[in-house]
C-alpha cells in the first residue's frame, strides 16, 4: 500500500430517467432516457470530467410485472437499453472511467457472458466490469422457456460455477500467448492456449474463449447480495459490494465481517471494496434540497407507490389499503418487519402507506442523503473515515440534472478536505479502484 | 420506386486482419486486429465517408477447431470481439453507416438476442441488421452444453422459430406506445403493450420485451444460406442475402429464384436484395495486383492450407497430402465435387492442393475479382445491371489496406458511372437498402 492518504471510490449509477421513482416528471429529467444513447454519453462523460472510477447499470431480462396502471406511470422499468450495449456504446465516447454492467447467472450462457465481457474490456482498454446477479423476479424465468425461477440456493449454486466458468474461459490464453511474428509464421504460442474442458453440476463448456485475456486479466467483479447464501458467494468472488446499508454501525459491522469473511477464502481486505448506493439529494440550503425532493414524492401516482411496496415487501396485496393510513397489521408479519434488514428502516417508526413509498422510492431500498454539500459531505466522509464503506455509488433521485447537481456542488468539497482524486493516476478500472491485476489459474506462482 | 438510376449496394465486410488467411503477414494488415478498436474504428470511419450502405461482422461462438500447429499461423479465427459489442461502440464513433453482426439461433437465447439488436438500433439510430446463422461447428455445441451439434434440418426449423420469436418481442410495443405525458401521469399507454406468450416447439416465452420497438421496427435480416431448406427459411425471412456466387448465369438464376421464392411468401423483389461477398484485389496496374495476391498466396503455410482446405470440404483428412500433386480421387468422393455448388469452382480445373487452397484461401469461399480499378469496376457493374447481384459485401484480403485501396480506388470509378451513391438520402440501414420500415404484428392493416 502507498503512504498516500486513503481516498473514497465514486460510482455513478445510472437508471434511466433517475432513482427516484416519480423522477420523469421533474424537468431536470431526461424524459426519454430509456433509449436516449446521447443522455447516456453526457452523463459518462460529466462522470469522466469529475474523475469518478466508474458508471454502473443495473439490469432485467424483462419487464416489470405487476398492476399495467401503476406500471405505465412508472417507466424505469419497462424501457431500457441492454447494459452491455450501452456501455460499449460509452466506451468510445470516453477513455478513462470503468464501465460497470449488470448480468444475471440463470439467463445467460457462460460463454456469451465471458466474451461479452472480455470484448468489452478490450474495446474499452480495461474498463469493465461485471454486477453479478441471479435474477429476483419470476418474469425473467417466463422469458427463457421456464414456468418458476430457480430457487435461492440453486440459483447461488449455478452462480458460483457459472463465475468460476466465465473465469476459467478468460484464462483461456495466457497473457503472452500473441507474438504475432511475422519472421516465424507464428501468431500464437500452441501451449498457451487452454481448453477449460468444464464439466460441472449445472454447466459443461470446453472452451477456449475466442478473445485473448481481457487487459484486466478479469473485468472487476461486482456484487449487492445481503442474504446468507449471497454473502458466502461474495465473500468469495466479489471484489465491490454495494449492498444497501442505512446505518453506520450497521455498515461497520457489515465491512469488517465481509472483509472477514473474504480472507477465510484467501483474500485480503484490499480485495474487496464496500461501495452502497447513495442517494444524494442536495440543494444550496436544505430547504431547498426538501422542496426537491418532495415535489418528487408528491409526484408518485398512489397506483405507482403501491405496486412499488407490494413488490419490496414481497409481493403483498395492497390493492385496498388506504395510502394515508399505516400499513394494517395483518398485511405483514411483525417478524419479516424485524428480521429483513433490508427493509427495516421502512418499519423504525409508523408511517403511512404513503410515507412508506415515498421513502423507499426515493432511492429503491438504498440509503438517502439529504442537505447541502457540506451537510452531505460530512455524512459521506464520517462514513468512509469510520470505515462503514470504501466509497459509494451515486444514486441521484433525477437525471442527468441530480448527477450534474452532485458533481458541481459536492465532488469540489469532497476534494478540498482530499477525500476525492482530483485527476486519474491509472487507465484501467481496476487501478482506479486500487485492485490486483489477478494471474490466471494458469500461471505459474 | 422512384424513377432514379439503380444504384448498387455496398458493405464493407470486416474480417480481422483482412479476409485472406495469410493476411497478417502483409505490412499493410493491422496485425492486431482481433483486439484493436481503434483499427476498427478506423475502417468503419473510412467506409462511412465513403457511403457504404453498411459494415459487416461474422462471428461463431467457439475458436476454430482443429490442427493447432495451423490454426496458430492462422489468427483470424481465433481471437476477435463479439460482433455487437463491437458494432455497439463503432455506433458512437459514427453516423450514418449501417451495423450489422452475425449471430447464431442455435448457442443463444431469443429474449436476450433481440434485446441487444434492439438496443443497438436505439443506440446507432437505426442502423442495425442482424445476419441469422444457425453455426455449422461442432466447437461451436462443445462451448454449450452439447456433445454435438443440432441436424441440420432441427438447425433451420429452430431458427425459423427464433426469428419468429425474436420479430414478435420486437413488436411488444407499438410506434406509439410512448406518451411520456406528464400532465396526464401516463408514461406509456397500457393497451399498446403486447404480451407474446409464444408456446413453440423449441422455444417459450412470454414477453414483453424490454424495450421499445426499434427504430427500425425490425434491425434489417441478413442471410447466406445455399442448402434447399436454408433458401426457404431465406426467401421468408431474409431482407439481403449473401450466398456465394461465382459465375455470373448462375448468380442470375440465383436472382430470379430467390426473389420469385420470396413471392411465394407474400413477399415482393424488392423486400430481398442479393449482395454476396466479393474479394477484391486492386492494383494501378493487373501485375501490380496479381503480385499482391501473390505475396498472400506464398505467404500461406502448408499447415494453414491444409487446415482451411480440409474445414472447407468438410473435414476430410489432408495430413499425409503432398500439397504439390493434385487432391487424390480417393480423398473426396466425385459426387460432392459436382453437387455442391459452393465448391465447384475449386474443381473447375486440375489444380494442385496448393493452388486449391489458395484459390480459396483468398476469399474463403467467396468469389475473388482481380485488376485494375477499371477492370474491377467493369466486373461489377455487368453482374449488377445484368441482374446477378443488388450490390457486394466487399472482403478484402487485408485490412485495413485493401478497404483504403478500393476506397480510393474503385468507389470513385463507380460513382462516375452513377453505379453508387455519392451521399446518402437517408439515415437509417433501410434506408440505404431501400427496404420497407415493417409495420409489425399488431399494426392494424
Amino acid at each position: 500500500m502507498s503512504t498516500a492518504k486513503r481516498q473514497m471510490k465514486l460510482g455513478a449509477f445510472f437508471h434511466p430517467t433517475g432513482h427516484h421513482i416519480a423522477a420523469w416528471h421533474h424537468p431536470g429529467a431526461q424524459i426519454d432516457a430509456g433509449t436516449n444513447f446521447a443522455h447516456y454519453v453526457e452523463m459518462t462523460q460529466m462522470a469522466e470530467a469529475a474523475k469518478f472510477d466508474l458508471v454502473f447499470l443495473a439490469d432485467a431480462v424483462a419487464t416489470r410485472d405487476g398492476d399495467l396502471e401503476g406500471l405505465s406511470r412508472w417507466p424505469q422499468y419497462m424501457c431500457f437499453f441492454d447494459p452491455v450495449v450501452l456501455l460499449s456504446g460509452l466506451a468510445a465516447a470516453t477513455n478513462r472511467i470503468g464501465l460497470v454492467a449488470t448480468a444475471t447467472t440463470s439467463y445467460n450462457e457462460p460463454y456469451n457472458l465471458a466474451r461479452k465481457y472480455a470484448s468489452l474490456d478490450h474495446l474499452s482498454g480495461g474498463r469493465a466490469g461485471w454486477n453479478v446477479v441471479t435474477s429476483g423476479n419470476v418474469s425473467e424465468a417466463y422469458n427463457f422457456g421456464r414456468e418458476a425461477h430457480y430457487g435461492h440456493g440453486e440459483r447461488y449454486q449455478r452462480a458460483s460455477e457459472f463465475v468460476d466458468v466465465v473465469k476459467g474461459l478468460w484464462d483461456s490464453y495466457d497473457d503472452d500467448a500473441f507474438v504475432r511474428d511475422r519472421a516465424s509464421g507464428r501468431y500464437l504460442l500452441p501451449e498457451k492456449l487452454h481448453f477449460l474442458d468444464h464439466h460441472g453440476e449445472h454447466f459443461a463448456v470446453r472452451g477456449p474463449l475466442n478473445i485473448a485475456r481481457p487487459p484486466q486479466g478479469y473485468p472487476v467483479l461486482f456484487q449487492a447480495s445481503a442474504s446468507d447464501v449471497g454473502k458466502d458467494l461474495a465473500a468469495r468472488i466479489a471484489e465491490v459490494l454495494f449492498t444497501p446499508l442505512h446505518d453506520l454501525e450497521r455498515a461497520q459491522a457489515f465491512y469488517r465481517d465481509m472483509k472477514a469473511h473474504a480472507a477465510t477464502f484467501g483474500r485480503t481486505a484490499d480485495d474487496l471494496l464496500v461501495m452502497p448506493g447513495l442517494n444524494v439529494v442536495v440543494g444550496t440550503s436544505r430547504k431547498e434540497a426538501e422542496e426537491k425532493l418532495d415535489f418528487l414524492n408528491r409526484s408518485i401516482h398512489p397506483a405507482v407507490g403501491k405496486e412499488l411496496l407490494s413488490n419490496a415487501l414481497g409481493g403483498i396485496d395492497l390493492s385496498e389499503v388506504d395510502v394515508d393510513k399505516p400499513l394494517p397489521d395483518h398485511i405483514i408479519p411483525a417478524e419479516q418487519r424485524r428480521t429483513n434488514p433490508r427493509y427495516a428502516y421502512l418499519f423504525k417508526e409508523k408511517l403511512t402507506v404513503r410515507q412508506m413509498y415515498q421513502r423507499y422510492g426515493a432511492a429503491r431500498g438504498q440509503r438517502t442523503v439529504i442537505g447541502t454539500p457540506t451537510e452531505i459531505a460530512d455524512q459521506m466522509e464520517r462514513w468512509f473515515v469510520e470505515r462503514g464503506v470504501d466509497g459509494f455509488l451515486v444514486q441521484p433521485p433525477v437525471l442527468p440534472l441530480g448527477l450534474r447537481e452532485f458533481i458541481e456542488m459536492v465532488v469540489p468539497e469532497l476534494q478540498d478536505r482530499g477525500l476525492f482524486r482530483t485527476d486519474y493516476t491509472g487507465t484501467t478500472l481496476r487501478e482506479h479502484l486500487g485492485l490486483r491485476r489477478p494471474a490466471g489459474i494458469h500461471a505459474v506462482h
